[in-house]
């Protein structure tokens, strides 16, 4: 099976291809050119350096948000373009889950936030569970050696606040990851009261490896849209669209 | 403060790119290419994607060994290169302890396997200690929301077997990884007395910016090398040596 995974919901763009449960590549940049000018280029650079055929692919896994309107957009539209081009399933990751993911077998709970302005983050609470516990949840390995990934509180957009209430409720150790953590770092400090850690920078932020074995064990679930079924889950208004609803007094 | 990563010391080639302790890009490919074909073209192409001047970099991270010999002399020359032209020192990365730190948080013991042919091993265990218990190690961060890294059995070369009676001796639950994972999991089925689990495939091989991330926290402790002074850490001598002692009969 052959997974080709791309992320652009935040800064970071990236891109990952998984065959047989091998990551093959993974190719991420973070920096401030736009997306519009890395994906593609990216994406056609792991496909030169592991000689793969497009169409030898078996699905397209991609972030399909929360995250920057425009990143997922872009992201959307270029998954989009090539399921349409060659008939190929699309694989539609929740980007916070995919960051969670990223950070396999911790003992803490998992909680990234993505800066969603306005004091608020895209965030989400996850945890790994030894398999041999038999937990129910959406992301089962059914490998009896490993860990299952739990949704303790399923991806939303909530007020930083409100947040750190929540974690203090779970009353368990949390690590905190994601491109919020430098923004919201003193507001966590002041209002978490159970202990935390931060994620190192390798394991931070977005990476489309993460997304191809996330999206893998959801494909082997048939969790797959067509092309022209799938669109980006924005979780909120975008500016534009909010501004309207404020001037028509809605 | 920026930090330059390479690693060539198995399948996988990959190079990376931390700056301030944000991964600004990480690139890996696992494919057939040698790296003498691979890695100087990944490490152009992140730099003309970061606009990195080279020059700007504060010191060359690379898995200093063990590991494929002609991939660390090829890791090794390129960094020496570099290193050399532009007066930068290198930070020589333990190889397994790279790979291990990949698996940050982890409650249960880490231990890498790479595969080292004629049934053995080059390995290592390794454990993340919440840093307020102000564990004694090589690799503390001083970040107090973090964990420490430690290292229980720094890495060697050893049959599988008597790593499998090491491991049962720690009689902790373990996470294996590495390229040794596929070769000898049924022996690892079969000799491994305490709960184990595998890495998933995201967290499984050697990536740069786990290379970085440890580099950094090693230049921070003056932990680094001259150009002229870095030379590979094979741990076994290579088969050519090897077969001249037995001729020899030494």
């Amino acid at each position: 099976m052959k997974i080709l995974a791309l992320d652009s919901s935040g800064i970071p763009a990236s891109v990952a291809l998984l065959e047989d449960n091998v990551l093959k590549a993974e190719y991420t940049i973070n920096h401030k050119k736009t997306h519009s000018q890395t994906l593609l280029p990216m994406l056609d650079e792991i496909k030169n350096m592991t000689e793969l055929e497009l169409d030898s692919v078996d699905a397209i896994a991609l972030t399909a948000g929360p995250g920057s309107f425009t990143g997922l957009r872009i992201g959307s539209a270029t998954a989009k373009g090539i399921g349409l081009a060659l008939s190929k399933p699309l694989i539609a990751v929740p980007t916070v889950d995919a960051i969670a993911y990223g950070m396999y077998g911790t003992e803490s709970l998992i909680c990234p936030i993505m800066d969603a302005r306005r004091n608020q983050v895209y965030t989400g609470v996850y945890e790994f569970v030894n398999a041999q516990d038999k937990p129910e949840g959406i992301y089962v390995t059914g490998d009896e050696h490993g860990y299952e990934f739990i949704v303790r509180m399923p991806q939303c957009a909530v007020d930083i606040a409100e947040l750190c209430d929540r974690l203090n409720e779970f009353n368990r150790p949390v690590v905190m990851c994601g491109d919020g953590v430098p923004v919201f770092k003193d507001r966590l400090n002041e209002l978490l009261k159970v202990p935390y850690t931060f994620a190192p920078s390798h394991l931070s932020l977005q990476k489309a490896g993460s997304v191809a074995t996330l999206g893998a064990i959801m494909y082997r679930k048939g969790m797959t849209q067509t092309a022209a079924e799938h669109s980006p889950e924005y979780l909120r208004l975008s500016q534009a669209e909010r501004e309207r609803k404020e001037k028509n007094g809605l």
